[in-house]
């Protein structure tokens, strides 16, 4: 019997195409590449939402590493395993007779299978200020940013669960917190709740309802906040810092093209091994159900989809070549 | 309505020990601490099976690392959040009426959580040569190592489905696999039992079953092996390399002297959280059914167990200062 030729049944296009340059993504290629698939990465911009954030220090091994730092890293790790990189926004997605079909611009691409790492945006307040000042004391990320308000007073925008949580969670770091919420009265109830009151009446954090945001000032970082109305007599607070938890919008859009299942939340659902409901197409990061909103969960994530996307494309290998 | 005292319901020891110092561990104290948890980490030695790899390629972020190195970065990142961390043995774990109490040697502990990162050990061969080259040709991990033969002639040790997994993937990248198999026949059937017999039919891999390992040999890296019987009219094969794949032995003793549920294969059963079926333990990393063998899974599932066990904490010190 003579050596099965290596090419045999190898798909004509790509083996795999990550969609999305941030942790997941890269991970996902780092992974996939490593085990010898041909490995495509189409993403907007490197880092993905790791560049919102000025320092990382959840990310073991790294005690403090910049976001911008880490997304590095990870590209010169993914460009070390002849992974391609492409700076560019994937338009269209569809599955093929042989895998997946995408066109990014004016450019059509082909691959045997997909991973979706197009992560999530946070919802923004649209304020004067809070682009400019994102990373400087703006943020949208309690568990990354609040150690880094030690002793400081801050604003935290948003009044929902995750809002009321993650206030609490700042709590352990911050001196005050400024809770600025739109609505009449805070949504959550129950022990969230009870302990955010707790420390409000321990003066530790003040909840000013009906009210909101008008601007962030600062000049290199946030020196305060413009309330949209005056609270006890002043048209602003003095803050260090602007925590924004008024929720986060999946990128699921390509995702939905293709009929993949979707959560309530907007997020693609997928299992231990990453895959989505749609055979050879995975997903990883925080536009998945999978896990928690961290550089690490997708770095994992990541990892676990590019190994399972090597599975898949030797199996469908092997069934084009007729090996089984 | 006056502040809560702060120390109000903690629990008198620590909030968490962690038990293993390998990546799974140092990454849920670097959690846990991060969160505020006064943290202590008992381990038999920093690092756990990373030390068995000379260099990790799949950690994202680090191209390239020795185990030590990372395992040194774990540990210093843990110690600037004021981790404690004591090399010794637990040698027993039993709950307590407010969390858990331990003996390491002839000390004791309480605390009110507990993270098991024991790991698991890989079955060795027991032969001579193995230990003295282990990270220097000697291998449990094809993943991790594999690569690193290109080009080579290697000898895979086992003939379960793991064995039969990891050299079809070895031979991805070695030239030559010899898996040798102590028992009469291969025990796999399927698809990846086809794949080694394409892969043997084409001289990538040559299966000798009815044969072991006497001794391996080699001054500073792995040269060669001696056989149990001759093959072929030779005492040994000339090597580079010996992948050895013949089960592991997830370390889960303490965790069944707790009761926590057990999988058929030994390791301690997990949830997304990282809870296992005793309420305020946590596990993370190889003693767990919760993923794969990977130190960028044993990170990630440590940082979940980490922050887990921050909440349950909380949770515990409002019920103790009769907050809920």
């Amino acid at each position: 019997m003579k050596a099965p030729d290596p090419r045999a049944g190898r798909h004509p296009g790509r083996d795999l195409i990550v969609i999305g340059a941030g942790p997941a993504g890269l991970s996902a290629a780092i992974s996939g590449a490593r085990t010898g698939l041909k490995v495509l990465v189409i993403g907007e911009a490197f880092g993905g939402t790791l560049n919102l954030t000025d320092r990382i220090e959840n990310y073991p091994g790294f005690a403090r590493v910049s976001g911008r730092d880490l997304s590095q890293k990870l590209e010169d790790h993914a460009r070390g395993y002849g992974v391609d990189l492409l700076i560019d926004r994937v338009d269209n997605l569809v599955p093929s007779e042989e895998g997946f079909r995408l066109a990014a611009g004016s450019k059509t691409f082909r691959s045997a299978s997909v991973v979706l790492a197009t992560g999530a945006r946070p919802k923004k307040l649209g304020v004067p200020g809070e682009e400019r000042l994102s990373g400087k004391g703006v943020s949208y990320c309690a568990l990354c940013d609040a150690p880094s308000f030690r002793g400081k007073k801050i604003v935290l925008a948003g009044g929902g669960e995750s809002a009321v949580k993650e206030a609490v969670y700042a709590a352990e770091h911050a001196e005050k917190i400024f809770l600025i919420n739109d609505e009449k009265s805070l949504r959550p109830a129950g022990g969230v709740r009870l302990q955010l009151e707790k420390l409000a009446a321990a003066g530790r954090v003040e909840v000013i309802n009906g009210n909101g945001i008008r601007e962030i000032e600062g000049k290199n970082k946030v020196a305060g906040v413009v309330l949209k109305k005056p609270h006890r007599g002043k048209n602003g607070l003095e803050v260090a810092g602007v925590l924004i938890y008024i929720g986060v919008v999946p990128n699921s859009g390509l995702a939905r093209g293709i009929r993949a299942e979707i959560s309530d939340r907007g997020e693609i659902m997928v299992n231990r091994r990453c895959e989505t409901s749609v055979p050879g197409c995975y997903a990883a990061g925080d536009v998945t159900d999978g896990g928690w909103k961290q550089a690490i969960a997708a770095a994992y994530q990541g990892t676990v989809a590019g190994w399972e996307a090597f599975n898949y494309c030797r199996r469908a290998e092997r069934t084009r070549a007729g090996l089984e």
